[in-house]
């Protein structure tokens, strides 16, 4: 690439969360980086998208780097959507979104708000990836990861995604010496069992908490969970043609 | 089957809407059921679930009906989520989701509320099916549609439906004598062109409106989007992984 690349970068947990600031670093290092990304903590939101609602927009300054920065009232969907059709007068080479923190991997993709903004960003021809750190802490540790997240954003830059797919990339929460390297890998078939948590509000009213524990079936060791579980960085490629091709032809059998 | 199937209905457009209490109808002809939907349209919600904030439930009567009801304060996927993990003493035999007033369709089925319900239903391992119809109206038409969701919904009741996958079914607003049949599509290539209505509020900050243009640029007469403009019910198989599997070996290739 000639020129550097347009990098828009976004995430979920919220434009101050510690993980974007990483993220946005590693990138000024390789392009010229604007961020548009929610101004409030947008977990669990999935592909959600403010229909209904007025949405807010503000250029804001954060910390010292070069970045362009813009916090939005709205979901990453949101942002992303915002970014390529109103704010940017050009198109992003790559956009990243995260550092999550917090996993994304296997059937969470489906619940993200990280890779719901990847995703959508796909879904506009921009080559994009999802990072995400398997430590739900604020104040995790990021600064080991740049190498790893640039080498994975360069290998984009360079060859491209073929249309319709976008990476779901995830981190486990170890030292840097103990990476044992970047896996490719599929979605682990995994689902949460949810536990609510029911309690009485003082006006006596009933409500829940909504708890769970994860739990993978899926023995795999080509799955994303078994690679981070092994100290891996994996990376999922994963597509928004949701269609099951597979049971296609059975299903053409069917007497409708 | 000997007994009378067990069937849990939900939708995104709130409890109260002409299409869920057309589909309670069309379901009491043929099982036990049990209704748990949000108490408010969720449309867009994607797959959203509510982890910050506390979830209401409440039995309630909207008509004369032998079906059992609850409304819930959380999106769609909560609501599946409580009914099989809280409310339900025994796991539905299907869960039909709808009927949506408007499109779910190609890309739509990323942003949609009834389609995360249906998918999350089958997260749970629960045979699933989101009905909508192309029609926005809250006044819709929705009479003539009971023969053909009817034939759908025995069909999934007698043969199942593979792990991992769940059914999207649209239905063009035409009159009965016009439908086609019934076709089995794969997910058009389509996306939504955002236009942003900028505005001034009264204390002078900037906000948007989000609207869209939905463009098809699938020509494909095997694609749900040919299939309602052609007066055909699509039903599209829908599955919840969503590894881009074909591009598995090349990326192996990739020097990470």
């Amino acid at each position: 690439m000639d020129k550097k690349p347009f990098i828009l970068v976004t995430n979920d947990d919220g434009i101050t969360a510690p993980g974007i600031r990483k993220l946005i670093e590693a990138m000024n290092e390789i392009g010229e980086v604007v961020v548009v990304a929610p101004d409030s903590p947008q977990s669990a939101m999935g592909h959600a998208v403010t229909v209904n609602n007025t949405l807010f927009v503000e250029p804001i300054t954060i910390d010292e780097g070069p970045q362009i920065e813009y916090s939005c009232s709205g979901t990453p969907a949101d942002c992303v959507k915002l970014a390529v059709n109103e704010l940017l007068n050009k198109k992003p080479d790559l956009c990243v979104s995260g550092i999550n923190h917090g996993s994304n991997s296997s059937i969470n993709v489906i619940y993200s708000g990280t890779m719901s903004a990847a995703v959508e960003a796909g879904i506009e021809g921009i080559p994009a990836i999802g990072f995400s750190l398997h430590d739900y802490s604020w104040n995790a540790e990021f600064d080991h990861l740049k190498k790893y997240i640039q080498k994975i954003v360069l290998n984009v830059l360079e060859k491209g995604l073929p249309e319709g797919v976008v990476f779901n990339v995830n981190i486990p929460k170890v030292k840097d010496k103990k990476f044992k390297g970047i896996k490719v890998c599929r979605q682990a078939r995994a689902k949460w069992v949810e536990e609510f948590d029911k309690r009485v509000n003082p006006h006596g009213r009933e409500y829940y908490w909504l708890t769970g524990k994860f739990v993978n079936m899926d023995k795999g060791e080509d799955t994303d969970e078994w690679a981070v579980a092994n100290d891996y960085i994996s990376v999922v490629p994963v597509q928004f043609d949701m269609t099951a091709h597979h049971f296609i032809d059975d299903l053409n059998q069917w007497d409708f």
